[in-house]
């Protein structure tokens, strides 16, 4: 399976930032056509007691490749990708991935 | 459930990083106590087509918050932080997450 991943650093309202991504982000990207799955990780530190670098890991997983590209050039894909880039164009890091 | 999370930035050399990585760093971090399940995601770009500024992920699940404690303070925890910190210091970046 591929996965989609969202990295978010630290925000600095972070009740606003939760506001968002729970309530109107999180339901945009949950309408990605082929999407098998969604995971939110929320960061609570390091191993060494320090704040973490990121605040918040979403993983979304897909069939293959081309649902992944699919997903995110359908009008759903589009419209959480504009979401994304509202609220949190600064704080994220995009990635694709393989579980290995 | 917890989990620790283990980030590799892109190594120079991505043929001796996988050797290593999957010859000796994991077989060691699958032995410590307690763990429920290990994945490996490999990151091949980012949704724009350039590179993803990081190779590897490691998510390594727990129980709970103790229980990642205690294996991280293991001798089979320390062992894998020895070695980890041995070939990967400079490019791992660790965190302890909970997934929503």
């Amino acid at each position: 399976m591929v996965k989609l991943v969202a990295l978010y650093k630290q925000p600095e309202d972070k009740k606003a930032f939760d506001e968002h991504y729970f309530n109107v982000h999180l339901p945009l990207a949950q309408k990605m056509p082929g999407l098998i799955k969604a995971t939110v990780t929320r960061y609570a530190g390091t191993p060494m007691g320090t704040e973490s670098p990121y605040y918040l890991q979403a993983e979304m997983y897909f069939e293959n490749m081309e649902a992944l590209q699919a997903s995110m050039n359908s009008p759903e894909g589009r419209a959480a990708a504009k979401d994304l880039m509202s609220f949190a164009g600064k704080l994220v890091t995009m990635m694709i991935g393989e579980e290995a």
